[in-house]
């Protein structure tokens, strides 16, 4: 994946949790992924497949983090991790891909996207079947913290 | 999705496993899938899209069926949960769904297949965001057991 693919992925980031829970989310310096873990406490997967292209887009949040953005996007407080926390983490995966589709088009890179998968759990053993290396971009929220992982190649 | 679906990725599961670890799955009743967690130890999913078309593919084998199926693949034994057992795990998610591929797309269920992702551990928490039903087929080898989840809905 080349460096500047980071950046529809950035961007549709900081647009969709802004939008949606009235929050900044602050990029850290994006890096290469290491080890075969998930992040954070609650992690949304989507596959993202085009006739020339494949590979995957994984959102990965702190309990502080989510807690907070779904208690914003949904204007309800909560405490714990519960099923509304999941389907608003594969909703926030569904957007934020969805929102970087059009500059990845733009850049070449012509998919559709899968139906999301959320996992819940903290250093849950998670693979992709890649060579390629997975682009990590760390964010800040005024919270804590998330990542976004993506990994698109060439078929 | 419409019971007629479950052929295709029932066909290419006992091919797959047939050709590549000269195994016969035997396919059991189709179910509705329940509740929100990994089957077997070792699960492979894999992202399906298309224009008009999104699901996933989620294959998930009891750690008797896995090891037997990668030994017999890699003609070396194997007795424990490795690095080699994960990635041919996403290598059979990639062949069945690509086997499954053509009898979709004579359905009208034109996709693309994203880059497979391996989970390991049992009971992980793990949640589609879709509405639509998730369609399991469990399959027997002569030493243990795994299951094939399907789900593809419209856009």
């Amino acid at each position: 994946m080349k460096a500047e693919l980071v950046n529809p992925f950035l961007e549709a980031t900081k647009n969709v949790i802004g939008t949606m829970a009235s929050t900044e989310a602050t990029p850290g310096k994006p890096h290469l992924k290491e080890g075969i873990k998930t992040w954070g406490e609650v992690t949304g997967i989507i596959g993202l497949a085009g006739e020339n292209v494949m590979g995957n887009m994984i959102l990965s949040f702190d309990k502080a983090s989510i807690l907070d953005i779904v208690s914003k996007m949904l204007m309800e407080e909560f405490t714990e991790i519960n099923d509304d926390i999941v389907d608003a983490t594969g909703e926030l995966t569904n957007m934020i891909s969805g929102g970087a589709k059009p500059a990845l088009s733009e850049q070449g890179y012509k998919l559709d996207m899968a139906t999301p998968v959320v996992i819940v759990g903290k250093d849950v053993e998670m693979t992709q079947l890649t060579k390629a290396p997975i682009i990590v971009i760390p964010f800040s929220t005024p919270v804590g913290q998330f990542v976004v992982e993506a990994c698109l190649t060439s078929r």
